[in-house]
């Protein structure tokens, strides 16, 4: 309590790449997550809420984005000369607790986790350096039938937070599938892994921008380097021709399935033949997109024989690449047996996700509806989630493999969906505002708000400065309010109060005649005992 | 992706004086803030949600407890040169909100916010450096009307989150009542509000400290000061002893009350008298302590009669006092008048609240039952909640004044008390285990949770090594399963499946006889179109 010297006043800011979310957004998202909630508990998983400080030795290098070299976290020094530092995803916490706790968890340990995570990251526009992450991930569990219960469990919760069937798909591929080609392609040597890591990390981050740069944009980043339109140069992985090809073969897996799908519905009937002539129509442009929702079991079997068969032309004689086209192949089939067809979970090559820590089958949930961009042009809505298997990240701890695979949700982006298909719930409607006439009848006004909210009612009495009537009303309109209760000294005479329908006053002031107006039949005048009554009357029929 | 030099591993550690929260306790919290939610939203209050990260010059310098003047936040520096810091409450970032957006926001603007906040603190037992809070403030009204609604809604609050009437109470002070008792101490000069303010620091956090020193340490804490039994002096407020007799007389105003209520008693009847007795017998410990449930309109007036009448002696003239006086008279009556008796809100003297920032109304939320502490000995369980008036934060950023009035719940502190009553909701019931006795059926297995998991029921395929039988189990009850289903390729053959009841199981594994344990009516056979028939019949049964 030293007296100070009169301060300069602070500027009252958000912080740059900070937001502050305000009552509708904030139930919204509530509403979002605690629907993802009980899907993730349905399947078997348990809430962890870690901190959100670890130790930066704790956190590791392991940054996803290795497109943007500037990611960084919010570290600080502590006294005792110890690094902390604010979690940048919830897998890096989750490593750390499952090598911690092994002996107490039960394995496998299954977990989901909720909350904003931290990215020192120079603020853009929709960038922000705090956002939610949703997660789920299964530690201990080295079956895929592990990552295929992941692909099952997000589809359900897009459905459940109201994303419909056929507006979805969960792309499914396999790390070990691409690893393969590179070994066919002479830049993974099995026998000395390290080896050609650089070449390979081009090779990924080019795969990974195939809908930006199309096949051509790709095919350069393998070999010498590509320019981009504004002159600037981005060298290649330098493969040789032959080399290229053969990831090339890869990139372009699709087409080629497409072409034979297109050939088979020629030769055949039934409801799949329908959505591969929907595939020939969409891969004009250069993507293919069936019209999801005609997928059936039929055409699921043969959309996934067609992509398993050329992958396994692909991975050649690699053993690792044999393997995740097995891998795969039992995705695939714990998928069918369940009733997620191709319409909902896919086997798909195009899917490589940029993040180095992944070792087998990688996955990313895609909207697949149209909205307008910032030119106002369409366009597919796009990932909403994303994760796969990693099975080194416990190891830095122990030094033992734990296999693990997980999902995580894009929080803001699945709700910026929700909101584009009207369907963000958890909207908070207005209070009902007991208005003030008579600054001593105070006690009087809260009596009638406690009446409403014991009826379960939102309510409160205005508590701002009483003497401008209008102003009060103002406020209600602020506040979204569905009603205002009005008791002047000559109502509470006779026992009686005013309820004004401001919802109904609004349409009527917008379209009513002078008589409509004049008629008022807006407002009502109940005695005070039917007050809650009246009020719960009025919100039913305005569907509150 | 450059090559890494092998690192040495990082330690699975949480980090000092930060905690994870696993399963339960997460879904514990949850259920409670959910709960409390529900509250603030129908008296009207609405959500906002501010990043962790404030800037410190936003923060300022108004850390709670005083007493802890360590107390600091974790901040860290930007490229910019700016300085960041993680909030240490939700009062200053509503603050600095109140300040950005004032032209967008309603007056008054209602707004409750919950979530984790950070104090760089030593570490201790039980001391958290992170840890959640859950605030209701009111910014905008003046009106003391504003102070009663939040301490009304504190008391529905506590109630709804399952602490019964009884076992708490709100008890309200005014910052002014005291301020105008150390303006007729000659500690406070209207005319120059900054002189004393060292002095009235060492009272203030002296009469905080009554229940832990009595009156005779906090009389020598406003004298010359004090000795504690280790030896430690703490020097005092240097009052002489006229002025430390009047504030002494505020220090004591709940002793001279319960001698008039005594006295009261013995010359009228009814119910409230009763209570009056209570306060008799409890107050031999020193505490003035009535069975709350005993308290009713009548004795409610006696008692803030009483209170008030005292506390209008101690101000004598100081306009301040008076007025302070005033408030809390009305809001004594807005409780009352909506049926908050003493025995849920009450007038009372003794809160002071250590916080700098009040300057009007204080209250304080106290569990009354008994607990047991570390050495088995009963106590109260104390203060949940606390808060108050506070004109002056958001003028730090605008220059001009802004009414406001909040509280905050102590999030962990009220959990304890909920667990301590066996009131934590939110539990959640373990899953319903399908076991793996045969690999290549993983897909039947995984169709059978599929088949639960529609009925809305918890389930999961047993995703670890299915070789060792005995494991599946033994993970069942890590899990708290209640139920494991059991089909191998013989069921498998005859269309049944195997339900293990282990909840019956394990209580007859605790107290059958050996022929009930070999009649095992803990595992039935059923036809597996009956699976989730059965399952829901025994999770009914077993009351899940």
């Amino acid at each position: 309590m030293a007296k100070d010297t009169k301060p300069r006043r602070p500027r009252a800011e958000t912080p740059k790449g900070f937001r502050d979310y305000f009552g509708a957004e904030v139930a919204e998202r509530k509403a979002m997550l605690d629907t993802i909630c009980k899907v993730y508990e349905r399947y078997g998983f348990d809430p962890l809420e870690t901190s959100a400080v670890e130790t930066l030795d704790a956190l590791g290098k392991y940054l996803p984005d290795v497109d943007r070299p500037n990611a960084g976290v919010f570290g600080w020094q502590e006294e005792d000369g110890d690094w902390l530092a604010l979690r940048y995803d919830l897998t890096a916490p989750l490593a750390r607790v499952a090598a911690q706790y092994r002996n107490e968890l039960p394995t496998p340990y299954r977990r989901y986790a909720m909350g904003p995570v931290w990215r020192n990251e120079k603020p853009g526009p929709g960038r922000f350096r705090q956002f939610y992450q949703c997660d789920a991930d299964t530690v201990g569990a080295a079956s895929v039938a592990a990552d295929a219960e992941i692909c099952a469990m997000l589809a359900d919760a897009l459905e459940a937070v109201g994303i419909e069937r056929g507006d979805y798909i969960v792309r499914v591929n396999n790390r070990k599938v691409l690893n393969g080609v590179m070994e066919v392609a002479g830049i993974l040597d099995p026998a000395d892994p390290d080896r050609f890591e650089h070449e390979r990390g081009i090779v990924l981050r080019a795969i990974d921008k195939l809908d930006r740069l199309g096949p051509k944009g790709v095919r350069a980043l393998l070999g010498e380097g590509r320019e981009d339109e504004s002159g600037d140069f981005t060298k290649g992985a330098g493969l040789s021709d032959e080399q290229a090809e053969v990831v090339m073969g890869f990139v372009e897996a699709n087409e080629h399935v497409r072409a034979q799908l297109l050939q088979h519905s020629r030769q055949s009937t039934g409801l799949g033949v329908e959505a591969f002539k929907d595939i020939a129509k969409a891969s004009e442009g250069g993507v293919v997109e069936p019209a999801a929702s005609r997928f059936d079991a039929q055409s699921h079997e043969a959309w996934n024989d067609f992509v398993l068969e050329r992958l396994g032309q692909l991975v050649k004689s690699s053993d690792m690449g044999k393997e995740g086209v097995r891998e795969l192949r039992e995705i695939a089939n714990l998928c069918y047996q369940q009733g997620y067809f191709a319409d909902r979970i896919r086997i798909d090559p195009s899917v490589v996700r940029g993040l180095g820590y992944y070792t087998g089958p990688v996955f990313e949930a895609e909207l697949t509806f149209e909205i307008l961009d910032e030119k106002g042009r369409p366009r597919q809505f796009g990932s909403v989630a994303g994760g796969g298997r990693y099975d080194g990240l416990v190891e830095r701890f122990t030094g033992q493999k734990v296999p693990a695979t997980g999902v995580s949700i894009g929080v803001d982006r699945l709700l910026a969906a929700l909101r584009a298909k009207g369907r963000a719930g958890g909207a908070l409607q207005g209070p009902v505002i007991v208005t003030v006439m008579d600054r001593d009848r105070m006690a009087a006004y809260q009596a009638m708000v406690g009446r409403l909210r014991a009826a379960d009612i939102r309510a409160e009495v205005y508590l701002g400065n009483p003497r401008n009537f209008g102003n009060q009303l103002k406020y209600a309109d602020k506040r979204g309010a569905p009603i205002a209760i009005i008791q002047g000294s000559d109502e509470a005479a006779r026992g009686v109060v005013q309820i004004k329908d401001l919802v109904l006053g609004a349409q009527i002031a917008a379209s009513a005649s002078l008589e409509e107006w004049k008629s008022q039949p807006a407002q009502v005048e109940v005695p005070e005992a039917d007050l809650v009554a009246e009020v719960r009357r009025i919100l039913d029929r305005n569907g509150g």
